[in-house]
């Protein structure tokens, strides 16, 4: 049976194409009479099947043609495929340890075969809705963030490199067209596919589209995302975009990856973690009132972003004297100036995370794509408390975000939206 | 005679290559009796031939595999050519008043066949040095940016057109590169190019290597010019790349043309006006004391920026409703949020202007390549009492830019500096 065409697999063909690839059959050892296949995507945009038996296991994802939150109506390269692809071999390559192995690729099929994240693995966002505390998670994160963005910056790459990638991924054009209308369009101005908790925040909503200042700063960011090649971002780096347990963390689903600015993938995860913990009071109950969970949230936010900052330097410390071109020995070559410019470059990277992580904020309340941990309190009027309270907030950081001298004082602000 | 491989043509099989392309030897009515043809290229990296007989004339443009200027030792890529051949096709398109026509481009042979720029067109910097005023220059120099500029920019582009672009002209980093030696890094360590009037000027070469604010300065716009894809730029534009008559102002030598930050392109124009300002005292005589110029220059330099905002603005205005993707109408719809965004658009790319500007002025003085203007003051103090006028202004310029609230207040510096 040969797939010399795309089309999308189902259980069937599933089987089929499995049989076709060694590199996939093999980590089942051939046995495919007692397989376990199931598909599990739950995401906006594609299909993503488990396969596993007694001798191994594995996953398949597949990109159709169109956002499968939306339909067909909406389409999307399924070209995405090649690019996840990519953005994972080179992901993987520089953080072995929080990006799954991948075995396999298809690009006529879009179709990537990797690791499978066993049980108990899930999506951290789940895991903050029920609670749960992620001891490593900020560690992590903070160690796959440093290392994936120092290592494709130009502080550590030569030119020739950076425009040599540059261009590869400005190929995965269409991802970052959609970025573009959800995060940073569809939410300022009406759009059919916009949403939020009405009426509590009819007027809310309303107010963005009314925010000149706002929208200043929102094109701002926007010229940045579509502009500033600094880094090979993962790109939709939310909390939905990694696999946790208490031990482990995996960063999943770079199908948005491109060269753009570092503070968009801190800016993401920053952000989800603060929608997360807004959302803690409409979970709480009388068995758990979540205060002390919000604590851990808190805990998590600031850790991050001071062990990233720990560890980007580091890593800058570390190749100061290696081929990157931003910072040449030669010019930069005295602990004064060094001490400058990594202030200065580890402030304007703070201030571009705020800006884009109250982007990403906002457009989960009021645009197309809602978050879990929002959509799972039932009660609407105790969700839109709760959402408005993010709103908020998100608006006075991605405003006042430049007079933010560090991140104890973002926790700080969260603190003050609290009543 | 064929010409399937790359050599460098001298006159005779520059004859042979003219008769062998029709797009060529049709300009001159195919006849090579009374062909008047010489060498003229008097820059850094290519031979020019002028071509031309009673019935028509050209320019032949071959680009060989190292920098002309400094020998075979630094290898140069001769695919700039191509690069070069599309940004003149391209800004021949948006503002065909100031780019020559281009007749033939052959990769293989990095050449090009172009309008031959009649007597008494001559080459802006010799103008500027032989004190003569150019009433349209400023005029033709900001609609030439504003063109260029704006066309090519998010502001008129979609997301599509612009990454494709983008990726195509990642192609021409060796020029990138070169440029990131000479403009951004050369200059502010010790470097076997490096030159400067010695020993006038040793310690101000000294002093930029230990000024670690302009370091840091340098080291932002150096990463804007790696990382942000703002527009098509030229990329070389000093007042060597353009030539001139009363009437006519004609934009030539885009070969280090990519997507970059629009303020390099106007930066280099004002800041090589402001090194012919700072140069005026040393080609001062008893028969022309070079003060009425004096003021020419910085009216053109106060010209040129304001008739470029003027233009700039005006395009942006005339196209709001446009496909471009920075400012969607359905968000940016309102006067007041118009005006807001286009005065900090503006005032952002001022300064990068100044600072690009003034990086532009400091390696002329510093660097590798320097500019007629000084060269030709052949008392060497009286050069270096000049040049060391211009390095302290754009080392002001450098660090200060964004106190700037206006170009008025740029000539008022210029004129501080006068004694």
């Amino acid at each position: 049976m040969a797939f010399s065409e795309f089309r999308p697999l189902h259980d069937n063909s599933l089987i089929d194409y499995i049989k076709s690839v060694p590199a996939l059959s093999s980590k089942i050892a051939n046995d495919f009479d007692n397989l376990f296949v199931k598909e599990v995507g739950d995401g906006n945009l594609n299909f993503v099947f488990i396969v596993l038996n007694s001798a191994g296991s594995f996953v398949i994802k597949q990109a159709l043609p169109y956002v499968r939150s939306i339909g067909e109506s909406w389409a999307m390269t399924k070209e995405r495929s090649y690019f996840e692809w990519l953005a994972l071999k080179e992901k993987g390559r520089l953080c072995p340890e929080h990006v799954p192995e991948v075995y396999h690729f298809d690009r006529t099929m879009s179709l990537i075969g990797m690791r499978y994240l066993e049980p108990p693995h899930i999506i951290l966002r789940k895991g903050l809705v029920a609670g749960i505390e992620y001891p490593l998670l900020a560690e992590h994160m903070a160690d796959f963030m440093a290392k994936t963005l120092f290592f494709t910056s130009l502080l550590f790459r030569t030119t020739s490199e950076h425009k040599r990638d540059v261009a590869e991924y400005c190929g995965n054009v269409e991802m970052c067209r959609l970025t573009e209308q959800v995060v940073f369009s569809d939410p300022y101005k009406v759009s059919e596919y916009n949403r939020w908790t009405s009426p509590y925040l009819d007027h809310d909503a309303e107010a963005l589209r009314e925010d000149n200042l706002l929208k200043l700063e929102v094109a701002e960011l926007k010229s940045k995302f579509c502009e500033r090649a600094q880094a090979l971002i993962h790109g939709d780096l939310h909390t939905s975009s990694m696999m946790v347990t208490h031990e482990s963390t995996q960063v999943i689903d770079p199908e948005f990856a491109f060269y753009g600015p570092m503070g968009y993938d801190i800016g993401a995860f920053l952000g989800n973690l603060i929608l997360a913990y807004c959302s803690q009071d409409g979970h709480a109950d009388q068995a758990n009132d979540r205060k002390a969970y919000k604590e851990w949230i808190l805990k998590t936010i600031e850790d991050t972003w001071n062990l990233f900052q720990h560890k980007f330097t580091a890593l800058w410390d570390e190749h100061r004297n290696g081929a990157g071109e931003a910072y040449l020995p030669a010019i930069y070559n005295n602990p004064e100036v060094q001490l400058l410019v990594q202030k200065k470059y580890m402030t304007d990277l703070f201030h571009d995370s705020l800006g884009f992580g109250a982007a990403k904020m906002i457009r989960r309340i009021v645009g197309v794509a809602h978050v879990e941990d929002f959509e799972s309190i039932a009660d609407a009027a105790k969700r839109a408390t709760c959402e408005k309270r993010a709103l908020d907030l998100a608006k006075t950081i991605l405003k006042e975000r430049r007079n933010f001298e560090g991140i104890a004082e973002i926790v700080s602000a969260i603190r003050k939206y609290e009543s």
